[in-house]
């Protein structure tokens, strides 16, 4: 059989709003994060897993007369975007810590919990005290929830092993997390996330752990594509940060840095040296910084839900990166201490009120410019012939009624891969 | 047959941490507010949709020795408390407001929307163009998801006609939800919620067809229990608000007043002069006001919500009240401009986060103390022989997970007088 004469597999049609994301191929700022090819009335056809036409509806259903059309879905007029993309969690870990809530409202700072051996330490204990199968079942649940909040594709980072054996158990979850569920799972080694208590004090020796043995390991075994490094007053310095990521690129590795979150330690200014895909983070990030990432191409991986998380004084500043020519993606940063959450519509929602962004930059932030921070815009990130079908329904009719409308979840259907993962609201198959 | 011997309707056991809010009858503050009667290992027993036994489960399983139990519901080890209270809400309304999103990103303030014809003016507008059932479908589907995110008592008022008949056409919408859905519906008239544009400049000539039409009108139909007032500058002035409360008063209606939202008119000290059940917003209340409050036993509504998405500056002073003892609840102020949002959970996170609130603190303000804001305090809000029996089952093991593990919601099951509503995410029976 022909390919070009082959069935459609799904047809949605009678979109509303289409969100296409279609244009320019590289990560997008200043006045190109406001385009997003918005349709009305549109319709996606989709063959084999991938979108075979998207745009106006009678012109997608003249690019396909004469084929067989095998499955319909009637958008009924509402929104339709590509599917969220989550580029930056720490999806795999033991444990919850909800008990550090009351520690906070009594104004205990995370740098002091951090120190007390609790915060990302506690989480470590709970992690290597975990079974692989305890932290598939849990990190799996979580999964689910950011389907069904509209998440297809997520990143998720190792760093609560922090040992060459529980590294490799965190990354052997986001394989078979990979394998076995719909979402597609990105996978970033962070072994580098904290100074284990082992190496209290010596934190250059596990600096050499991490560069001499976990980083061959991980990619002899191929179990992570980026490596990402905490650098910040108390967790790694510059020049250690510096030493794992040149280790990492000489090795293949992506880059990624946690860079200037609490305060400027100029690694916003790193990122853009070592040609890092992202800086995450960035709150602290100097002028100077933020204008070496847009050279550079360094996409800032802003995460509000956490600012808001820890009551942070001030928020990322998404509107200097964007006018500097920084592109600008955003993410839960899902994790059990800063930021648990797997609603990436909350984070729309923090992303208008605190970082000042409007509803079609948080939405480029969200697919295209998300798929280029995890190196996947080639294939996610927006409709366009030969990608992915990986799409989300929204009970809503515009794209500012997302943000507008906050708290709850507005994902109708999930089509990911060309399959329809999620219906009315719950997870069909993952 | 003797009702001693009674069948029990619905047995929940295996409760891993029971809410049960069992105590002091009157509305509460300071220490009081963390006695939230918890119990480990707890069950509730319920007949003819009342709560027959409540506490330990050996001690339940006891009280009901001998009688049948018809249903079973295994908690599964999970948290139950009563069920949620929102104490305010403007539920019943035309159209949504989206497009202010962009004015406000743009900084454009909430008083000058207002004076441009938008913000309240322009739901008033939509409220009037719609008909009673598209008011019923649209406040019944965002009831519907108040329920699925654990409300099951909720008050609404009107304040979007702001004609006579508009106003009933809102109350009439709220009596059919009350009739007909299965949250409560406590129902409040507002027509002092704005100037409607044919009165600019004539506020009083308004404020006296409210006092000598409406409210006589509103009572002799039996269409509302409370009177609200927003009084604030651009609103309606103390004076005004003073002549309607006393006017609703005179009638018989409970008080509540919109007060100290945006700056001081000492509205909370003319709460507790006019013995209000509640006072609402509360952000610029004075200390003599509260310490007014306090005296005279006002409930202070905060709304933190309506602060968070208004990108405010400062926050009700939540802990001065609780230490002052003024009782605090909480609530959503669900309505199309200042609070979009169904999710007393994220009012969980905001309330812990914004105001300082204890976990403890918070499922204190939204039980028994929003009962006690909405004159219910004697049936719902905790969970005590005798009273209906509303509950809420999350899947959380503990109370501090909810405003923890933020963005998402966590109930599993809803009771509503004895009668499940909510099973595993999803409204089965409104
Ligand atoms: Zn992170
Ligand atoms: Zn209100």
């Amino acid at each position: 059989m022909n390919v070009a004469q082959g069935a459609v597999d799904l047809l949605v049609h009678n979109v509303g709003t289409l969100i296409t994301m279609r244009g320019a191929p590289g990560p997008r700022s200043g006045a190109g994060m406001a385009e997003i090819g918005a349709v009305a009335g549109g319709a996606v056809a989709i063959a084999d897993g991938l979108i075979l036409a998207a745009g106006r509806e009678e012109d997608v259903r003249d690019q396909i007369a004469g084929r067989a059309i095998l499955q319909e879905l009637d958008a009924q007029g509402r929104l339709l975007t590509p599917g969220l993309i989550d580029p930056h969690t720490h999806l795999v870990h033991g444990g919850s810590r909800e008990h550090e809530l009351a520690l906070k409202l009594r104004g205990v700072s995370y740098l002091e919990i951090l120190a007390q051996g609790g915060g990302i330490l506690s989480t470590v204990e709970m992690t290597r005290a975990a079974t692989e199968d305890e932290l598939y079942a849990k990190a799996k649940k979580s999964l689910d929830t950011m389907l069904l909040h509209g998440a297809t594709t997520v990143e998720a980072k190792s760093g609560y092993g922090l040992t060459l054996e529980d590294e490799l158990k965190q990354l052997r979850v986001a394989k078979r997390l990979q394998e076995t569920h719909a979402v597609d799972v990105v996978s970033t080694f962070m072994g580098a996330h904290a100074v284990p208590k082992e190496y209290k004090g010596c934190a250059d020796a596990y600096v050499e752990l991490v560069t001499g043995v976990m980083l061959p390991e991980v990619k002899r075994l191929g179990l992570a594509e980026f490596c990402d490094v905490f650098c910040e007053h108390g967790v790694f310095t510059v020049d250690q940060s510096r030493a794992i990521l040149r280790a990492a690129r000489a090795l293949g590795f992506g880059l990624k840095i946690h860079a200037d979150e609490i305060e400027s330690l100029c690694g916003a200014e790193l990122a853009a040296e070592l040609g890092c895909i992202s800086a995450e983070h960035l709150l602290a990030a100097t002028d100077e910084g933020l204008n070496a990432m847009a050279q550079a191409g360094v996409v800032a991986v802003c995460l509000p839900a956490t600012s808001f998380n820890l009551c942070a004084s001030r928020h990322a500043r998404a509107r200097a990166m964007i006018e500097m020519g920084v592109p600008v993606a955003l993410a839960t940063d899902d994790n059990p201490g800063s930021s648990p959450t797997e609603s990436l519509q909350l984070v729309m929602t923090l992303a208008c009120l605190h970082l000042r962004m409007t509803p079609e930059e948080v939405i480029t932030a969200l697919t295209i410019n998300a798929a280029h921070a995890i190196g996947r815009a080639d294939r996610v990130g927006s409709l366009e012939v030969g990608k992915q079908a990986d799409l989300v329904l929204y009970d809503a009719q515009n794209l500012a009624y997302l943000p507008y409308h906050f708290g709850i979840n507005h994902v109708d259907t999930v089509v990911k891969k060309g399959r329809i993962v999620v219906t009315d609201g719950k997870v069909v198959s993952s």
